[in-house]
Protein backbone atom coordinates (compact mmCIF):
# COMPACT_ATOMS: atom_id res chain seq x y z
CA UNK A 1 0.00 0.00 0.00
CA UNK A 2 1.07 3.36 -0.42
CA UNK A 3 0.36 6.73 1.64
CA UNK A 4 0.99 7.77 4.97
CA UNK A 5 1.00 5.39 7.72
CA UNK A 6 1.16 5.29 11.51
CA UNK A 7 3.10 3.08 14.05
CA UNK A 8 1.50 2.40 16.70
CA UNK A 9 3.27 0.79 19.98
CA UNK A 10 1.86 0.12 23.41
CA UNK A 11 4.46 -0.85 26.04
CA UNK A 12 3.40 -2.45 29.08
CA UNK A 13 6.11 -1.13 31.94
CA UNK A 14 6.08 -1.39 35.84
CA UNK A 15 5.81 2.07 37.38
CA UNK A 16 8.98 1.64 39.19
CA UNK A 17 11.02 1.82 35.83
CA UNK A 18 9.12 4.34 33.97
CA UNK A 19 12.23 6.85 34.12
CA UNK A 20 14.05 4.33 32.91
CA UNK A 21 12.06 3.21 30.12
CA UNK A 22 11.55 7.19 29.20
CA UNK A 23 15.79 7.45 28.59
CA UNK A 24 15.71 3.85 26.71
CA UNK A 25 12.87 4.52 24.75
CA UNK A 26 13.95 8.53 23.56
CA UNK A 27 17.66 7.49 22.34
CA UNK A 28 15.65 4.77 20.21
CA UNK A 29 13.25 7.69 18.89
CA UNK A 30 15.80 10.10 18.32
CA UNK A 31 17.87 7.26 15.50
CA UNK A 32 14.20 7.13 14.16
CA UNK A 33 13.84 11.06 14.29
CA UNK A 34 16.83 11.40 11.56
CA UNK A 35 15.49 9.11 9.13
CA UNK A 36 13.77 10.05 5.27
CA UNK A 37 9.98 9.44 5.76
CA UNK A 38 9.88 10.70 9.87
CA UNK A 39 6.86 12.62 10.21
CA UNK A 40 6.47 12.86 14.20
CA UNK A 41 6.34 10.47 16.85
CA UNK A 42 4.41 11.10 19.79
CA UNK A 43 4.84 9.61 22.88
CA UNK A 44 1.75 9.25 25.50
CA UNK A 45 1.97 8.29 29.27
CA UNK A 46 -1.25 6.79 30.87
CA UNK A 47 -2.79 8.90 33.46
CA UNK A 48 -4.04 5.69 35.71
CA UNK A 49 -2.28 3.36 37.77
CA UNK A 50 -2.07 -0.15 35.55
CA UNK A 51 1.23 -1.09 34.51
CA UNK A 52 -0.58 -2.37 31.25
CA UNK A 53 -0.63 0.21 27.70
CA UNK A 54 1.20 2.55 30.45
CA UNK A 55 3.08 4.04 27.32
CA UNK A 56 2.14 4.13 23.65
CA UNK A 57 3.81 5.81 20.97
CA UNK A 58 1.93 7.24 17.97
CA UNK A 59 4.51 7.80 15.53
CA UNK A 60 3.88 9.22 11.88
CA UNK A 61 5.82 8.02 8.64
CA UNK A 62 5.37 9.34 4.90
CA UNK A 63 5.19 5.65 3.52
CA UNK A 64 5.37 1.84 4.86
CA UNK A 65 8.33 1.55 2.90
CA UNK A 66 10.40 4.54 4.63
CA UNK A 67 8.68 2.60 7.95
CA UNK A 68 10.69 -0.45 6.99
CA UNK A 69 13.72 0.37 6.20
CA UNK A 70 14.10 2.99 8.80
CA UNK A 71 13.68 -0.73 11.08
CA UNK A 72 16.01 -2.53 9.34
CA UNK A 73 18.83 0.27 10.10
CA UNK A 74 21.35 -1.52 12.40
CA UNK A 75 22.01 1.34 14.89
CA UNK A 76 18.49 1.27 15.59
CA UNK A 77 18.07 -2.51 15.78
CA UNK A 78 20.84 -2.31 17.90
CA UNK A 79 19.09 0.43 20.47
CA UNK A 80 15.44 -1.71 20.28
CA UNK A 81 18.24 -5.01 21.38
CA UNK A 82 19.37 -2.42 24.34
CA UNK A 83 16.44 -2.13 25.60
CA UNK A 84 14.96 -5.10 25.69
CA UNK A 85 17.99 -6.97 27.24
CA UNK A 86 18.43 -3.95 30.16
CA UNK A 87 18.35 -5.75 33.29
CA UNK A 88 16.56 -2.92 34.68
CA UNK A 89 13.49 -2.85 32.27
CA UNK A 90 10.72 -5.39 32.10
CA UNK A 91 8.89 -4.10 29.17
CA UNK A 92 6.77 -5.44 26.65
CA UNK A 93 5.88 -4.38 23.13
CA UNK A 94 2.77 -4.62 21.19
CA UNK A 95 3.82 -2.65 18.13
CA UNK A 96 1.61 -2.93 14.36
CA UNK A 97 1.06 -0.62 11.55
CA UNK A 98 -2.17 1.74 10.74
CA UNK A 99 -3.79 3.97 8.17
CA UNK A 100 -6.13 6.44 9.44
CA UNK A 101 -9.24 5.20 8.76
CA UNK A 102 -11.44 8.47 9.87
CA UNK A 103 -10.56 11.66 11.17
CA UNK A 104 -13.40 13.39 12.90
CA UNK A 105 -12.51 17.43 13.84
CA UNK A 106 -15.25 19.28 16.23
CA UNK A 107 -18.33 19.81 14.72
CA UNK A 108 -18.25 16.36 12.59
CA UNK A 109 -21.63 15.77 14.22
CA UNK A 110 -22.87 13.58 11.38
CA UNK B 1 -4.15 17.73 36.38
CA UNK B 2 -4.91 20.31 34.21
CA UNK B 3 -3.84 20.67 30.43
CA UNK B 4 -4.46 18.45 27.30
CA UNK B 5 -5.24 14.76 27.55
CA UNK B 6 -5.05 11.90 24.72
CA UNK B 7 -7.66 9.39 24.99
CA UNK B 8 -6.16 6.16 23.23
CA UNK B 9 -8.81 3.25 22.66
CA UNK B 10 -7.44 -0.18 21.50
CA UNK B 11 -9.92 -2.15 20.14
CA UNK B 12 -9.90 -6.07 19.36
CA UNK B 13 -12.69 -6.70 16.54
CA UNK B 14 -12.88 -9.57 14.16
CA UNK B 15 -11.80 -9.02 10.54
CA UNK B 16 -15.49 -10.18 9.23
CA UNK B 17 -17.10 -7.34 11.80
CA UNK B 18 -15.04 -4.16 10.49
CA UNK B 19 -17.15 -2.80 8.71
CA UNK B 20 -20.24 -3.07 11.21
CA UNK B 21 -17.81 -1.68 13.72
CA UNK B 22 -16.98 1.36 11.65
CA UNK B 23 -20.47 2.13 11.39
CA UNK B 24 -20.82 1.92 15.37
CA UNK B 25 -17.95 3.75 16.08
CA UNK B 26 -18.68 6.82 13.68
CA UNK B 27 -22.25 6.95 15.50
CA UNK B 28 -20.43 7.52 18.50
CA UNK B 29 -17.50 9.70 17.80
CA UNK B 30 -19.98 12.08 16.25
CA UNK B 31 -21.30 12.18 19.64
CA UNK B 32 -17.97 13.37 20.58
CA UNK B 33 -17.08 15.44 18.15
CA UNK B 34 -19.67 17.84 19.35
CA UNK B 35 -18.65 18.04 22.62
CA UNK B 36 -16.77 21.25 24.39
CA UNK B 37 -13.21 20.53 24.66
CA UNK B 38 -12.93 18.18 21.42
CA UNK B 39 -10.18 18.38 19.53
CA UNK B 40 -9.89 15.68 17.15
CA UNK B 41 -9.92 11.77 16.51
CA UNK B 42 -8.37 9.57 14.38
CA UNK B 43 -9.21 5.88 14.36
CA UNK B 44 -6.74 4.09 13.16
CA UNK B 45 -6.90 0.84 11.12
CA UNK B 46 -3.99 -1.44 11.05
CA UNK B 47 -2.44 -3.00 8.05
CA UNK B 48 -1.78 -6.15 10.04
CA UNK B 49 -4.03 -9.59 9.97
CA UNK B 50 -4.73 -9.90 14.13
CA UNK B 51 -7.92 -8.85 15.09
CA UNK B 52 -6.13 -8.01 18.78
CA UNK B 53 -5.71 -3.81 18.20
CA UNK B 54 -7.07 -4.13 15.25
CA UNK B 55 -8.62 -0.33 16.16
CA UNK B 56 -6.56 2.19 17.99
CA UNK B 57 -8.39 5.33 18.12
CA UNK B 58 -6.25 8.58 19.26
CA UNK B 59 -8.11 11.27 20.46
CA UNK B 60 -7.07 14.35 21.70
CA UNK B 61 -9.32 16.64 24.74
CA UNK B 62 -8.62 20.01 26.24
CA UNK B 63 -8.78 18.65 29.28
CA UNK B 64 -9.51 15.80 31.30
CA UNK B 65 -12.28 17.35 33.06
CA UNK B 66 -14.38 18.16 29.26
CA UNK B 67 -13.08 14.68 28.27
CA UNK B 68 -14.85 13.17 31.62
CA UNK B 69 -18.14 15.19 31.13
CA UNK B 70 -18.48 14.67 27.44
CA UNK B 71 -18.56 10.66 28.89
CA UNK B 72 -21.00 11.28 31.47
CA UNK B 73 -23.17 12.22 28.73
CA UNK B 74 -26.08 10.19 28.62
CA UNK B 75 -26.89 9.98 24.62
CA UNK B 76 -23.01 9.15 24.05
CA UNK B 77 -23.17 5.67 26.90
CA UNK B 78 -26.47 4.93 25.09
CA UNK B 79 -24.09 4.70 21.95
CA UNK B 80 -21.44 2.86 23.81
CA UNK B 81 -23.81 0.14 25.01
CA UNK B 82 -25.33 -0.13 21.60
CA UNK B 83 -21.85 -1.18 20.18
CA UNK B 84 -21.19 -3.80 22.94
CA UNK B 85 -24.82 -4.99 23.05
CA UNK B 86 -24.79 -5.40 19.32
CA UNK B 87 -24.83 -8.97 18.62
CA UNK B 88 -23.29 -8.94 15.75
CA UNK B 89 -19.94 -7.50 16.84
CA UNK B 90 -17.96 -8.93 19.18
CA UNK B 91 -15.94 -6.10 20.36
CA UNK B 92 -13.03 -6.04 23.69
CA UNK B 93 -12.18 -1.98 24.40
CA UNK B 94 -8.94 -0.79 26.07
CA UNK B 95 -9.24 2.57 26.63
CA UNK B 96 -6.94 4.82 29.11
CA UNK B 97 -6.26 8.66 29.11
CA UNK B 98 -3.10 9.82 28.89
CA UNK B 99 -0.72 12.85 28.39
CA UNK B 100 1.73 13.48 25.60
CA UNK B 101 5.24 12.85 27.39
CA UNK B 102 7.82 13.55 24.64
CA UNK B 103 7.14 14.64 21.22
CA UNK B 104 10.14 14.00 18.78
CA UNK B 105 9.79 15.96 14.59
CA UNK B 106 12.01 15.56 12.16
CA UNK B 107 15.35 15.99 12.53
CA UNK B 108 15.15 15.80 16.66
CA UNK B 109 17.87 13.43 17.27
CA UNK B 110 19.48 13.93 20.24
Amino acid sequence: MSGPVTLINAFNVPQAESERFLLRWTENAQLMAGQPGFVRARLHRSLGADDALRFVNVAEWDSERELADAQADPDWRASVQRMFQDPGLHVTAHPAVYQVALQLNPGDTG
